[in-house]
């Protein structure tokens, strides 16, 4: 899929909707890929990402050795995908092969992208004082990449055991609001 | 609205999805509104809601005052009076007045619930150790109501300078995931 840079101004408006994302981690052995809907905007720019991963994931330890991920936002079509990713655990299993997802070199980190994601964004851990508590990371966004064919964003929205909503119709309104 | 109490180990599955919300506050004078999305859950049960108010928000220091608030998730109908009360300041309008909302009182918290809204989250602030550096409050949720009539959950989702996506079809999947 041919991406281009996306501004990191604009990330917010990828993640403030609230889409179940795909977290990658990097791996000597076979990256992971974790199913993740916890996640929050907390700084316009440079986009800051607040994130709970469980200390009971595999991507929890490698986050914490490596300081660095890629969030893949996938649209619908890869919905049976990122649930079979949210089944298991990737300890033991690979989950790029197993889900045939195609793993590319990301630019500033070591986690790949995940090439069936409309968008990604190449994150580094900044602040890990609320893991101990809540198992929450701050990320920063040091880099954005997006499909530019995408046009509307079909993303999916957990709404909880295994029940989505897809991203339906759009509506604009005047606004100050960023 | 005839509401009736939502389990609390089923609030994640109101605000995981991103639904825009209209966050209220209580003031001697008149309770406020602000309208909010970067909002994360926490933990499941007691559910812990992560929310950035930024302290140029009048809302902050009505939060950091008296530490309760209530998370009011609006469908669609509401969409622009969601904007409205986005577009401005609640330090010099009484929003409840000007968007002709109806506040009603809550069981646990002494600001108010906003009727019009599907559903309601009583929520007191229970750490604040992040508010300085990223205005991030945790808040626990301890009194849920919803209207049970609410079938299609026609939340709405902001894409950014007032864009905004409904929430569309619904898919199921065979999930291991809660």
């Amino acid at each position: 899929m041919a991406k281009e840079y996306f501004p990191l101004s604009d990330v917010y408006g990828l993640l403030e909707s609230g889409p179940v994302v795909l977290i990658t981690t990097f791996n000597k052995s076979h990256p992971n890929i974790m199913t993740q809907s916890w996640h929050t905007m907390m700084e316009f720019e440079p986009p800051l990402v607040g994130c709970v991963i469980s200390d009971q994931n595999y991507s929890f330890s490698l986050l914490m050795e490596n300081k660095e991920c890629v969030i893949n936002i996938p649209a619908v079509e890869l919905a049976e995908k990122v649930v079979g990713c949210g089944n298991m655990s990737g300890a033991t299993v690979n989950k790029f092969e197993r889900f045939c997802l195609t793993p590319m070199p990301a630019t500033m980190v070591r986690a790949p992208l995940i090439d069936e994601c409309f968008a990604n964004l190449e994150c580094i851990v900044v602040d890990t004082r609320m893991v101990n508590c809540y198992c929450f990371f701050v990320v920063e966004v040091i880099n954005a990449w997006i499909d530019p064919a995408v046009k509307n964003l079909r993303t999916i929205h957990h709404l909880g055991r295994g029940n989505f909503m897809v991203a339906g119709e759009h509506i604009k309104f005047q606004s100050t609001m960023k």
